[in-house]
């Protein structure tokens, strides 16, 4: 089956071959214990998946990278909150009423499906299935493919009705859709009325406490925050396998920047960096996405600013540096209608996986907005100050309310006047100003009173006067890159697999070729045959390496080296030494599969060099006598 | 203010003291945002703290040290696995029965309190303020309080009566104790019926993972697996500040061995330790904790064994190599009625601080009960195969139920009872035998159909056989070393913080003495006088650092290099870098203020090494030439 399977993926590009591929994949990854699904005894959870030994490894190899290119780097504030949230939170950053998807039920069993997938399943069958549709009809259909985020719970509903769809399991009818809200929902302390959350990004924690992170960075901006964390999403029904999980590890960080000014002192560093990118225009237009430099997108006004393009153009190396094939990774700008209201711009690197284009790190300008809604919410006031060298003279409206009219109009109620004038937007006061200078008076809502009231031309002074400031203060804008860590992982593992035969060419051998920073064991040790001396010497360099900090298996089992290796070279181990004499050893590359001799003593501080960067492979081919591969190769 | 609690911290040892000294160690750390109590703008929650950037740095320190120490040192199968847990997992592992508080409400707000809480409080009022109470009331209420983890729901009650305690807050009379399960509870997808709780540990996860590690070990035992995540906790009413949260970050091994072998290959490295241990003959005999060596507790039969205690060693070197005070530091044995039944042996490491002994990090042989429990609940087998190397002659009780007559008896119903029989354990099946033979029937329950038949002598053979094996077939033990991250870290804190005078005298200064392994930033660099050749050599070497993966910050304010050491010292920062000319520098070191020149090329290098331990500060000391501190110093 294997070497039919690796037929399938060796030629063509077939959905079919993909399937495979994938199958290829998947199945070495939970083989080799990358992934096992969770509490598989019980027959597991859809959507909950465990990082086994080697899995855990390349994730927590990832993210000390991530800390150290970002945050070590940055000079960034990292954070740490805790996943349970209380709703109050939530509502001000729009989670409780907004973070939903439409749920349709079986009417007979309850059977919960989404809608839009449902909708999504049909056209796709409909479009690949039924020869008969004219191509006006397959138009139509391709055209609510691609519009089918868009679409309210209304029109999903008409289209469910339209084309008759019913649950797929048992063919009953479908309730209309609506909201299923998808954090998971619990209760904070024993009393039951105290309503939490298990948050669905890492990012609330780090705007509710950006007063002090201001002032820890010494009220200066920019600055930028950090917070590596689980977060939570009750999906109603799970797909995509890995990709699209119920829990899941977000790297978010939240850069704050002057709205007036935003560009980046380090932008330089990156503007020269070509890559696949993909802009609004040229999806609109049906092009597809081209390597453009970075530089020439910001000075064609193409990405908003210099940060948001710094940050694309350090993702493009955080990922690529991982292993991610720069070839199947794209810089793909949301469409207007893929944007919150509030958002200035927004790009997703996307990365190519059996699955398609696959949203990894969403690197959006969102403006003031969320800053804003927690000052609203909370009465705290999220705001920077620029001090001016000298005080600048400035026009401003003046409200002034006149306590004395407006007590003997509105008695009692006279607070709640005075607040709702006070509270008034600009706009709107200097609208009032102008009808009670032509008529006298205005009507006035008074939410607080949830009245509207008469209000006389002598109850109030609205006025611009001059005034002299000494600061300027503002609602910083936020630019946020935020990582899906899994799913980066997930496409890194698709794009580092590949297959190649066996010496005898009897089998195909699968490969991860993992950069040494991501590998999840650096170096096998192998004695080449069972025997004390070269078991003494393989503990040596065991030793030798724990002590460096490099992580590695002995494999002291009696199998022939050549299996030894392909087990090796499945998990993704780049280097393995084998110990074939007292005083020196092999030491073989994973993917080049060249060997060279090095001294036992020698051969830690050799691998740790190479596995961390301080040389590289080429070097160390160059420097140790080669070693033929006849004794030792597979 | 901060010199009266300087003077209160400085001597003695009272429990005024003690306050103040926490006091002034927790004002520190809020303030320079180790922690920040979570959603503080929305007036927070209580139990939840935020990592700040200091903070976030020490604990993600602490556990990259973990890793290394533990999984890398011992080549430990490190997994990671969801918080959200099916109930069927945590109601085989007793959480969804057993992991309960027990609560007692204020009968008219409604308003909860831990039971054992308001016991405990009105037993210390009552010592320490009731003058008039006999020596014999005095002595059973500190009998009382010794054993109150001991009451059950009706002793409690009955005292809280006897007592006549009321609700703290309003003087109501209270509800009688009833359990509070302790788990934060949710629902798993859209359909409202499969319940989930927030996993109260992250052993679990391991535990269900016990067939597939053994096999990626290559069936080997002993072998450990780790875990380091959240676990959640939903405390009736959170107390002790920053030890008793409801969110907290475990990091656990789970180390599983043959229960008839329990030696360590690498016990000898740490039987000669020697520390503080307090083991229970010493606590019932009312005693202290003394210095023992390790080694001497194992072959005394005061420790169980030596895998046991290896980790013991292994904690101790963990924990003191943080910065932990070896003097405020024990290893405490459960007595019998802390211990659960199944547990053979169980020692928690305590570390003290101003809240007094601390359980932080629990060390116990918890036997077979977790692999068992989980076998039984889902029916798939958690064992190990030990093979002979030639075949073994066993004595095996063979239970043979005759299915012709069971099916003449039962009809229907004789699957379950032949299901029934031979589900029978040994001591129950030889009963029965003996029943049989003497009476000829017994009564037999047979659980599945909820009802007792009576099985008669012709049904069922019961019989002793000799058999050959080849392997034998076992539930491994599991020693479960169990780090309470957060304990940690705050328990360090208390240990690393003390005060200093300023030069001037007229302040007391805080310093955390964090060894470089935890500082948060390795190394600040501080041009001496604002201005561009000064700030360029600064930037030279803060680039240089960056490279290197040492954490630091530059400090360009205008401030005196005495405050600026000052802020540096209160984080806990181990070295300071002055630019005081363009060709060397100043470097400093944080307790003993000494300081020594350094050329700018070499000074990233050096703080690197003595950062890393490739070199000591002593060293250091006796290589560069010493900076008379006139100059620089605060």
């Amino acid at each position: 089956i294997e070497r039919q399977l690796q037929a399938l993926i060796s030629n063509g590009e077939g959905a079919v071959n993909k399937e495979a591929f994938r199958q290829a994949v998947v199945n070495t990854l939970e083989r080799r214990l990358f992934y096992i699904p969770s509490f598989k005894i019980y027959r597991g959870v859809a959507g909950l998946y465990d990082y086994g030994p080697p899995g855990c490894s390349v994730k927590s190899n990832i993210l000390a990278f991530w800390r150290q290119h970002f945050v070590l780097e940055e000079n960034m504030l990292e954070v740490d909150c805790p996943c349970v949230t209380p709703e109050v939170v939530l509502k001000a950053s729009g989670h409780v009423e907004k973070f939903t998807d439409l749920m349709v039920k079986d009417e007979k069993t309850g059977t919960c499906y989404r809608a839009d997938h449902l909708l999504k399943d049909f056209c796709n069958e409909k479009l690949q299935k039924d020869l008969t549709i004219s191509s006006d009809k397959a138009a139509e259909i391709k055209h609510l493919l691609a519009t089918l985020d868009d679409l309210s719970a209304e029109e999903l509903g008409a289209k469910i009705k339209e084309f008759g769809i019913v649950a797929p399991d048992t063919k009953n009818p479908l309730s209309d859709p609506y909201p299923f809200n998808l954090m998971f929902q619990t209760s904070i302390g024993p009393s039951g009325s105290s309503t939490g959350y298990m948050r669905p990004e890492t990012a609330q924690g780090i705007f509710v406490n950006f007063r002090d992170l201001y002032y820890y960075n010494g009220s200066k901006l920019p600055f930028a925050a950090a917070q590596i964390g689980q977060a939570f999403r009750n999906e109603i029904s799970p797909r995509q396998g890995l990709l699209r999980v119920r829990e899941f590890t977000l790297a978010e960080i939240e850069h704050f920047v002057d709205p007036e000014d935003k560009s980046h002192p380090k932008y330089s560093e990156v503007a020269d960096l070509e890559f696949l990118m993909f802009p609004r225009q040229e999806q609109v237009s049906g092009q597809s996405a081209k390597r453009v430099r970075l530089g020439d997108t910001v000075s064609k006004g193409i990405v908003n600013n210099e940060t948001l393009a710094y940050f694309i153009g350090r993702v493009y190396l955080f990922l690529t540096r991982l292993g991610i094939d720069k070839e199947r990774l794209r810089f793909r700008q949301h469409l207007a209608n893929e944007m919150a209201h509030y958002a200035a711009d927004c790009w997703d690197a996307e990365i190519e996986s059996s699955y398609g284009w696959i949203e990894c790190v969403g690197i959006a300008d969102r403006s003031a907005y969320d800053l804003r809604a927690h000052s609203e919410k909370s009465g705290v006031q999220l705001v920077a100050q620029e001090k001016y060298s000298e005080p600048k003279e400035v026009e401003k409206l003046v409200i002034a309310p006149v306590k004395k009219e407006l007590g003997v109009a509105f008695k009692g109620s006279q607070k709640n006047v005075v607040e709702a004038l006070e509270a008034m937007e600009e706009k709107e006061a200097l609208e009032m100003k102008v009808t009670l200078e032509s008529k006298g008076e205005v009507e006035f809502e008074v939410c607080t009173l949830g009245k509207t009231v008469t209000i006389k031309k002598n109850m109030v002074n609205i006025q611009k006067e001059k005034k002299k400031e000494h600061q300027r203060v503002f609602t910083p804008s936020v630019i946020e890159p935020s990582f899906g860590i899994g799913r980066i992982i997930y496409c890194l593992f698709e794009h580092a697999f590949y297959t190649r035969p066996s010496k005898a060419g009897d089998e195909q051998l699968n490969v991860f070729r993992f950069p040494p920073l991501v590998a999840p064991i650096k170096c096998t040790v192998f004695p080449l045959v069972q025997n004390q001396k070269y078991e003494e010497v393989a503990k040596f360099i065991s030793k030798s390496l724990t002590a460096a900090g490099i992580s590695h298996r002995i494999d002291i089992t009696g199998t022939s080296i050549g299996k030894r290796y392909a087990r090796t070279d499945e998990l993704g181990v780049p280097f393995a030494i084998t110990v074939d004499s007292t005083t020196s050893v092999t030491l073989r590359e994973r993917d080049s599969k060249d060997q060279v001799r090095v001294d036992v003593e020698k051969a830690a501080s050799v691998v740790k060099e190479v596995t961390e960067g301080q040389t590289t492979w080429a070097d160390v081919w160059s420097t140790f006598p080669h070693q033929s591969s006849t004794a030792t190769d597979d």
